[in-house]
């Protein structure tokens, strides 16, 4: 059974989970099937992108990302998912074989107007690499169930 | 050499693509790497969840987006990535080896500031279903480089 409902996110409350390391072939792999753009799968290629080098697919850091959320808390809590994103910024290149830390800020929470036995719970998650540079932030809110209800 | 450049990508312009069919094993082996909750994974556990039925990650939703949005139009220009992503809603459920159906309507244009070079392109990008029922949409901005630029 899960641990953790809608009541215990309390604002403020912060989750942390990694280093993960992201290895170059899987960056790649993925690129190849999702992304497939010269800056996420050629070297030289990349070199002569904004991004100077080859880097991750946004996209593979938001993913990579939600297994982290998965691993830290949302596997352990009655999670409903989610209704969309609110938004991502990817504000620096995320690197071959860079290893990734998480922190999840819950930033306020709010019950459900429509369904009395789920609420939401609002996060900004923020990845940094090795170097501790921000390299990532993602905003949106996630529907847990109440433990009230579940309970009753 | 690409042909579409920030140029091309006038207000209201509309590209398409698909259909595309998510088959049931990509879907789940996708949940399985990067979003393990049961609704994504399990179709016992997906019938007592919010979605009624096992249904895609959201996060798989955008990384096909993504693919079909390089097979459709990005994969043919000169994209130069993206800052992030301003919304995505996913609206009902994307079910296992259902046909996906993209369109990709220009919103708004606009030169960079600080780079001569590049021009933003705001989208609204839409995913529809076999049925015709819109599952998903993405807003977001792409930078292009321009032609002018590209040229001298």
């Amino acid at each position: 059974m899960p641990q953790l409902h809608w009541e215990d996110f309390t604002p403020g409350r912060i989750f942390e989970h990694g280093p993960r390391r992201l290895p170059r072939d899987e960056m790649i792999a993925f690129a190849a099937e999702f992304d497939p753009q010269p800056m996420h799968l050629d070297e030289a290629a990349a070199q002569q992108s904004m991004l100077g080098g080859l880097a991750a697919s946004g996209w593979y850091a938001c993913c990579i990302l939600m297994r982290m959320i998965v691993d830290a808390f949302v596997g352990n809590s009655a999670s409903m998912g989610a209704p969309g994103v609110d938004e991502v910024r990817w504000l620096l290149p995320i690197r071959p074989d860079d290893e990734l830390t998480l922190r999840a800020t819950v930033l306020e929470t709010r019950a459900s107007k429509s369904r009395i036995d789920m609420g939401f719970v609002r996060f900004e998650f923020e990845l940094f690499n090795a170097s501790g540079e921000r390299v990532m932030i993602l905003i949106t809110s996630l529907m847990l169930a109440r433990r009230e209800r579940a309970a009753s």
